[in-house]
């Protein structure tokens, strides 16, 4: 059998007729290679902003299982009309939602998992000579309902067809050139990583960096997928991701910032075993992630409980924690949502000492304030006042680059 | 098992928020009566056209299959936010597009005929108590794409699924009060028909009156399905179609005008036996259906083949019939665009004499030339110039009614 390439392509890279067919022109050319492509793609620009503006006029509390419908339009959307573009360069292309692809998943509508992939369907496509162009970030659950994997998991719907097809290489095409050191609308010299481990890709993914979406980067990781990062416009040797990147001078790959969380400090916890407990295991019940978590030392019997979650959680933790914290005994809850996470990333940081201080230093000499801290193995996270947060990434990265 | 009501809802009555509550309340009094409802709906406003031009802006010639699966998106959207409305007023409800519910097609991709249709997961739907919202127009063929039955064919949905589901009453919510004998738009004193038979309304809907889509009654007279076309903003009591209609006056039910056609002339045609059939069979097996077909009496040898279709079908038959014309030695083709289809339907003309002469003269009387003249039991249909359909409309309602 022949080679399997799968090209995923953002909503930018989609947006109007001109940048479909700078797509379409980048699948015929693998296409032309050989290849037999899989192309995958999310909703055309701020479509799936416009459907959730209008799902909210109506009912902003709607059903997970209704809204997830009305989104997996935009990509079913995007996918017909790449595909009518390969057909008007003559090439035979069939367009064909997740469901379709054999994309199944587990019942957790607006953020499901993918179970299993049955990639018969496809398959048949390809010894028909046809290019599939498959609608990302949705599935099929086992009720026959059309599941969505969370925004901007097209990335996401790609590594796993990579991975499911053995595909020899999965690209990701994006309106940027790579994955950068920084967001370089902050730092203007930030520089382009010719390569990143699966692991740092995967902290920055987590930290906000915004360039792939980290589930993508688990199955990659998992599974060796040979993934690229690349630009749809210049078509410049982008970042490629893999197992170890060689030596490399900076412990630090990157700096990332993620402005879409919310503090809550739980006060007056009683100091008692259990508590944390019992209630982040409410939290995960309710599939909400906590992040960087910070418990005071206890003191008058008491200790204050400090953690973020991404500000769309945030009223369904309140809602969860409300009654509950008067049944454990604590004072009360407080929450501040003007907050942000900055991160630097990197696999060598492990083997080199004083990273994190040097980091310290950086936000020290610019007076900015940490509020909570949370370290890994290969990054180190700080939070800060949002308006800190430009001027901290800048001081962060001048003193690593 | 308690009753079923089908209500489908036109494009005009999903328009926007306001007219997708005002769907809402509507379903939620058939809910609230103990029905189980399915609502059928089709794209809001003008989606549709937007979609199709953004089709065109990419390719004009797409393949239909690719052009199904776009169109399916608008009533998918509409579903979602019909059934978001219904949840925020309290109710359950389920959007599911054509798939989901059952409707497998013929592969006929942009006009696919419904073959069966499994209600097994309506029907569990109805069993949990939910009201399903389906995404009309739609359904799946035997390879699994998404295939659409046509223009204006969410009636035919709503009504194969009031066969299918053995429903009580299918009711067809529209921006009128119901069927007139004419376009009120053209005729103010058109009045509203309290009950018409299946075969008027077909003829009707056949002949262009644009209230249903045709397949709809045809599948309705066959299950003899309890129908009723009423508006979605007056709640007025609409028009009943129904297998015999009371005695009433005047043998015609309504006038009926149909401008999307073309009129296509084979000139020159060798008067030899067999060559009409050599030309429509033709035609069929490319699924253009031929309307009104006059040919005229063999003179020196050749006689000249008329005949309309549908104007989205001229182009195919002009391709078809090209380089054919010269194999039978015909001499030339001509159309005219510039035609217009003016009808008369009523089940009582078959008893009373004189009802195409009296349409006859009030067309003479208004100096308006018949191109062509075809009729059956029940209608009489002429062709006029397009400039002439209005006045010809206004000339024979008033000669009628």
């Amino acid at each position: 059998m022949d080679s399997i390439i799968i090209q995923k392509f953002g909503g930018t890279s989609v947006k109007n007729t001109e940048r479909i067919f700078n797509v379409a022109n980048i699948i015929a050319e693998s296409y032309q290679k050989g290849y037999h492509v899989l192309a995958v793609v999310s909703a055309q620009g701020d479509h799936t902003d416009e459907l959730l503006a209008k799902a909210n006029e109506i009912n902003p509390k709607a059903n997970l299982r209704s809204k997830d419908l009305l989104l997996s339009t935009g990509e079913a959307t995007s996918a017909a009309l790449v595909a009518m573009a390969l057909e008007k360069l003559g090439l035979p292309a069939i367009p064909l939602m997740g469901w379709q692809c054999g994309v199944e998943t587990d019942t957790h509508y607006g953020s499901a998992h993918i179970k299993r992939i049955n990639t018969e369907r496809v398959l048949s496509e390809f010894a028909k000579g046809n290019i599939v162009v498959m609608a990302g970030f949705q599935g099929v659950n086992i009720f026959n309902d059309i599941t969505t994997l969370g925004r901007g998991a097209s990335d996401t719907s790609a590594v796993a067809m990579a991975a499911a097809l053995k595909a020899e290489i999965c690209q990701i095409y994006t309106d940027v050139d790579g994955v950068f050191t920084t967001d370089p609308r902050i730092v203007p010299n930030a520089k382009k990583l010719d390569f990143i481990t699966y692991d740092e890709m995967l902290e920055l993914a987590t930290l906000g960096a915004n360039v792939l979406h980290n589930r993508s980067v688990e199955i990659a990781k998992k599974y060796h997928i040979n993934l690229e990062v690349l630009s749809s416009i210049t078509r410049k040797q982008g970042t490629i991701v893999q197992e170890i990147v060689s030596a490399d001078k900076s412990p630090v790959r990157g700096v990332a910032k993620d402005e879409d969380i919310a503090r809550i400090s739980i006060i007056g916890v009683p100091d008692i075993p259990g508590i944390a407990f019992k209630i982040f295991s409410k939290l995960s019940s309710k599939n909400i992630n906590v992040d960087i978590i910070l418990q005071s030392i206890g003191r008058n019997g008491t200790k204050d409980i400090s953690f973020t979650v991404v500000k769309s959680n945030l009223d369904t933790t309140l809602g969860l924690l409300k009654d509950y914290i008067t049944i454990i005994g604590a004072s009360n809850i407080v929450t501040d949502c003007n907050v942000a996470k900055v991160s630097i990333v990197g696999a060598g940081m492990e083997f080199q000492p004083g990273v994190a201080s040097k980091m310290f230093e950086a936000l020290y000499q610019n007076d900015i304030n940490i509020q909570m801290i949370s370290t890994s193995e290969i990054k180190v996270t700080v939070l800060v006042n949002k308006e800190n947060a430009n001027q901290a990434i800048r001081a962060i990265h001048a003193a690593f680059f």
